[in-house]
């Protein structure tokens, strides 16, 4: 076989058989096929595409790169959740406690945020102690006797899509959809939980713009993890404004704890219950809707603060931040910006934010970046609401005056205040199954 | 500047500026722009595209990355010619002495073959002595003196080009319009010649298989040509079946000393005649018409000749070979096909002939193959001809009786004869200009 002529084929768009994508997988692992020729032929995916069939056999392939777990050990039927990223969304840091505690099983392989997005092991490490890497049998004894464990990606699971993209991201191949969907679903189908809800994110804080691509890309893995023989489905949930009300590490996890306290129902415990519902639904446990009834109770009745507290001391973390979330890290200063007229936020620009906290030293800039996790963004009201002129809209915690001064410029100069008040987008676009 | 962005701009098919393009160049032949990301650029062009302006800006750059000739030290206007290459085309080794008993300068850098077309300078160098590798003050005094002279390509010309072939060679980044035009411009450009005449040709034994391509292509280098201030012209013309009667390198010195003799009058001394009378008219020396009348003047009388026989001189050839063409490299075997029934030839299919040259031994499987200058196919009747069943079709010579044969069987195969004879197809399809 030769990497010239799959490289045409690809081009030409003539399908590559089970066997030649096998081959190029194993050829570029190995180092037998050179990035150059690798770069290429990635570039002709991104312009051509793959089909359905090349993209569930390109994902098994990566998948079948490095070790693959099984979950049996958990003793009951596992649901793995995966979101394709966007600001504020600390929904695994809700769902995995809410399913829980509704007698669900959730192991939970997360990744650090790089970028304008965060990423929930940043986010669980902002808790005193919180360990996120754990020996696989840990893993499991956590997951079964808990119901949910989350911790780092392991570095035996999928070698050939680290390999792969650390060359996309040098050679502007990140965004196809054949290529990211195989991306995500070779490492959800490695650890081997029997269900997987995707929440395919779409809007100015997603990597998908629009629903269309937002649906191309959920409908390509779902047909993946179908194929794979698991139970898979895909929803597709709005990101052009921020999820809930906080944005920055420690700042997320204050607000779950409130919302697991009871004291706060926003946007984020909403979807949060829908996604939980699903992947409770997804494991044999009823319909969506008595699902949706079980995670509410389980919210309401603090069974879920329990689970979550209970996961935090299984993970070496300190339990008594549910008690005394003054236990979180804290920024140094801060300042509250105010609403410059009367009239109604239309839109919050979610990556803009995203940007803002990232400058302001929530986030990475590059995967060696060390991170503040105190810092980051409070938001006192959201898209909808009737705003006055003087009214706090929102507060930015720094190390500084002049960093917190900066990002509340930046993120004033992207929340839109209309006379009219907005028609208000449904947080769940679609469901793909 | 990034490279990944200007990847990602060319992938969305978003301009890049001349600045760009000139990074891109001195970058990668700088060695600053790793291959992984050139080899992504290259498939992101073949895949989308360049604009016009692009295209010329990035032959223009490729041009600069090294030496430019100044044909000035000649006295007179030049004019080189260009073919995109095909199956038994000999026309330089005619035109150049045929313009140059016009009067003309025809400075011709040529290069060698590789796969199934045959290369300038092999065939040059079957005749024994002849030299194609001379300093630049001895091509510029031949030139003048003589009026023609035809070297190998300077390894100080376009080292730009050198590198991308290469890659593009492993990366299935070949057949892409922008990047063939600037390829080929880029090192006529660098020569220097004031005209540039450029023979696209298309069909089975041609690079580009459809007339629509290559217009395509012929528009896109004429449009370079004349942005970068010269005059040119392209012509394009069928290469369905081979040029001539001939195929391999002495084999095609011979026919071309039996045209030059007045011996022989075809398909090929027709199209060298035009290809003469377009570069004589390009230069200044009337219309295409009155030009074609001095060429045909200058075969006929056999003052052609003299200038092919002053030119094999001056490069170190053997001049007696036109008047004794048996001095030229002779295989040891013969095999002699037949027409196996009644009809008319209705195709002769140029590549196949090509290969099967190749693998007598005619040509090069890689650049560092040895050639036999006395192997290749001597056809005895032509497309639209009627043959009679036992009639010699073509005479194969080779090392062995075995490679004949073998040669004979792959070319009867696809040599087509039919009860009706084919509509004949004219030889010059169009001129683009």
């Amino acid at each position: 076989m030769q990497m010239y002529d799959l490289i045409q084929k690809t081009r030409r768009r003539e399908p590559l058989t089970e066997e030649q994508i096998q081959w190029i997988v194993r050829g570029f692992c190995s180092g037998e096929i050179p990035d150059y020729m690798m770069s290429a032929w990635l570039m002709a995916v991104c312009c051509q595409g793959l089909t359905a069939a090349e993209t569930a056999v390109l994902t098994l392939a990566m998948r079948d790169s490095g070790e693959c777990l099984s979950m049996a050990p958990i003793g009951g039927v596992t649901v793995d959740k995966h979101s394709t990223g966007g600001i504020g969304d600390k929904t695994t840091l809700l769902l995995a406690p809410i399913a829980a505690a509704c007698g669900g099983f959730v192991p939970k392989m997360s990744g650090r945020g790089l970028g304008f997005t965060g990423g929930t092991i940043d986010k669980l490490e902002s808790i005193p102690g919180f360990c996120t890497s754990l020996q696989m049998e840990e893993f499991m004894r956590i997951t079964k006797e808990v119901g949910c464990c989350v911790i780092a990606q392991s570095g035996n699971l999928v070698p050939a899509d680290k390999k792969m993209y650390a060359l996309r991201n040098l050679t502007a191949t990140v965004d196809s959809i054949p290529l990211i969907c195989a991306s995500i679903m070779s490492k959800k189908l490695a650890l081997g939980a029997d269900c997987i809800l995707l929440d395919v994110k779409f809007g100015h804080g997603a990597f998908m713009k629009t629903p269309e691509d937002a649906e191309h890309l959920a409908a390509a893995m779902v047909e993946v993890g179908k194929r794979a023989g698991r139970q898979c489905r895909a929803v597709l949930t709005d990101m052009n404004a921020p999820l809930g009300a906080n944005i920055g590490n420690a700042l997320e996890v204050l607000e779950v704890i409130r919302i697991l306290r009871g004291e706060v129902r926003n946007d984020l415990s909403r979807l949060s219950l829908t996604l939980a519902a699903h992947m409770l639904s997804l494991s044999g446990r009823g319909t969506v809707e008595a699902c949706y009834a079980q995670a509410q109770e389980a919210l309401d009745s603090g069974k879920a603060l329990e689970k979550f507290a209970a996961m935090t001391a299984a993970q070496g973390g300190d339990p008594r931040i549910t008690e005394d979330p003054a236990l979180l890290p804290q920024a140094a200063e801060s300042y509250t910006a105010e609403a410059p007229e009367n009239g109604y936020i239309s839109s919050i620009q979610s990556e803009e934010v995203g940007l803002a906290c990232l400058e302001l030293g929530a986030g990475r800039t590059s995967s060696s970046s060390e991170i503040d996790y105190g810092a980051g963004v409070e938001l006192h009201a959201f898209v909808g609401d009737a705003v006055q002129k003087g009214q706090p809209l929102f507060t930015v915690h720094g190390k500084t005056q002049e960093l917190c001064r900066k990002a509340a410029a930046r993120i004033l100069q992207n929340i839109r205040i209309t006379a009219e008040q907005p028609v208000p987008a449904p947080l769940l676009y679609k469901v793909i199954s």
